[in-house]
């Protein structure tokens, strides 16, 4: 059905242990097989020393699991809201990673201080507003996934690949599962190079948008030739 | 005797050294059998590196010990004074672990910012008040064990398994010893998070109690369908 | 050709990931061959675990390639520039290692606080201005260089053998390309005691001149008698 | 001559590494023989990894090599201050790590801001003043051990085995190498501590005094019961 894609999200699940994004059960990374319609996610509850390959569960884009004989991570909602809203993307990770979580429950949005970021993110991290007590009480997973897309917009989600949402912490995307990571990777590093430069000169200022500009083109789109 | 649980003991003490928690002899974790009403525990200044199963110490509830050619962790007395006060308590881990110790010695709650705190803690992780001139000067270690009872007060302690005792450190428990060790490396993880998001924004406030609730009750208590 | 200089450029990168300087293609290394006038860098994009000796990249100092299958590192017409303007450097490192950043990030200079820095650092690491709209848009690699060389000015390079670009990152350098690593490494560990202690006191101020000279001339130049 | 001694030193000074006190060349460790006065120490500028048994030097409190045909740390001279003026330390060490820099860059005394300070230190772990222009202009290694000494004053130095020198780092001793490396290791680890409690809170304080000296003295002198 989708062994390939299972294997691809397996080794991004295992990924995130190898950069210490996660400890025990925390985070979870799933991708799509867009031509068949089928999510696979990890599943829900199982330490990462003990996952394999098979254990990724299968779902169709209504959340209806047609694969696998374990429970799907239960933020599985929230991760078909986004590969609904959007078609261009392949993969997807939410980790509690800490300086990602660092900005969540701060509630900053994480801003564009270098060239670090903007060689990856085209603007700010945003932090996302809370979710209601009604978004939460109802379809809260779903919702989580509204309030992203909501704090999108109409930007194309690729060039700002990642989001810290508020009291809760980041969720990052990519073409595909192991891209996903890796821009989850990213907005981490991002994230504490950020806390440190904050902390240390409260008043330190977004890098000029042709700085920001320069970076994020010069390795995005068209005329990329960038490559460290 | 005590066999098994003197070997969940023993590897629970172990686990404290994999996850970073402890240097040297710092830390130490009990677990009590119930029906024998049999307690077991680290021996003093021993360095984990030669740490065995057999070195564990029984004691019983009135803090005799009944097997063991060591000495138990000096420590013990709040362990026992815990295990008399929580029938629910299966195990119990004290450590002197960096972020748990950072809102001891800054005599600071730790608040609940985010959803990583409510997967585990219904409510903020309080920092006890200090112990009497009185209290240190007599059954010093058994009083400590009664401030944290204090503090609890009539609150469930399996619902916030975990405290920092002012000027001192965290001690955290759970139905087991691995289960303690496992709520106290939650507990140094979300007291990182809650250090990092204070010091970058000294003006956050706690998660909405919504959420807060959501989270916890997701997960824990009859309706729980958590899992990451 | 060059083959022993390519070994040591490939030996020094690896030298960055053994020192946590970098993750995933992030930072690059070059050595100069003053003789035959060749710049040996790393290729651009080429992940460092599939990094081999022979991938190396050798340049005139034009800037043209004259050995290599794969497009030099894209902050290449950085190092060239430096090389041209200062016959005594050997080797340069560049990273987004994160204490650098961060003080790159803040726009400050870092201090000498103390003899860490004394040892290595006659003076002050300074940070550069930003480079204008213009410098951006046309040549950006090589004005991040005549940037970098402006703020040196009429200095030693080797007496202060690093800087950080604003909003950008750290750049070091030395005689030979692992000389350039070490410098870059004991930049971003004064960094680091620089940050942590400005953030712990934010009054702290430069230690005093003479033990700056003390600690720099013990350990540089004709009178030399350092080593701990 | 010395080779039990010898040994000891050199294993003391490779635990530096495995404790991560220290980078390259940075830190040395010494040892004394009282009964025959010779003092043993890290040579200077080799590093850890080609460091062996037999490279340690032997000096006599006069300062004079007495064996070893490499150069004693440039250190030597404040060693032998100490050992001079103190006849119950039996092993000194000198780093640059992180978090004692932190505090004699800061030029604060480190706090005891709770139990795991007091477990070891018997009240602050005072930071040196400056020395004069004067005293780093004529025997500064020598005067950096007496600044030392004028700052511990009529203390017993067991009962504070360690100290920062301003705007250097950080000096620890015991009865013997090993003992001194591992008060380094914890004065590093308190020092990371009481950083993090005051970047948290600014207003900590001291714990009660009653406190301190119950921990203090429950590990130390005639009353010692402790052993986590």
């Amino acid at each position: 059905m989708v062994e390939a894609l299972k294997q691809q999200v397996y080794l991004a699940n295992m990924e995130l242990v190898q950069k210490n994004m996660v400890i025990y059960t925390w985070g979870n990374v799933s991708g799509i097989d867009r031509d068949q319609g089928l999510v696979v996610i990890k599943p829900s509850g199982i330490a990462y020393e003990d996952l394999k390959a098979e254990d990724m569960v299968v779902l169709n884009l209504e959340g209806e699991v047609v694969e696998g004989d374990l429970k799907p991570s239960s933020d599985t909602a929230t991760h078909i809201a986004l590969y609904r809203a959007y078609p261009s993307i392949g993969g997807i990770v939410h980790t509690h990673s800490v300086y990602g979580v660092t900005f969540a429950q701060a509630g900053i949005d994480i801003p564009p201080l270098g060239t670090t970021h903007a060689d990856y993110f085209h603007g700010v991290i945003p932090c996302t507003r809370n979710l209601t007590e009604e978004e939460i009480a109802e379809a809260y997973e779903e919702n989580t996934g509204r309030v992203i897309i909501d704090t999108i917009g109409d930007k194309d989600p690729l060039e700002i690949p990642g989001i810290v949402v508020k009291n809760h912490g980041p969720f990052a995307w990519g073409n595909d599962p192991s891209e996903a990571v890796y821009n989850g990777v990213v907005l981490e590093k991002i994230a504490e190079m950020a806390y440190r430069t904050l902390t240390l000169n409260p008043l330190a200022t977004r890098a000029p948008q042709y700085l920001l500009d320069k970076h994020y083109y010069r390795k995005h789109g068209a005329k990329a030739y960038y490559g460290q």
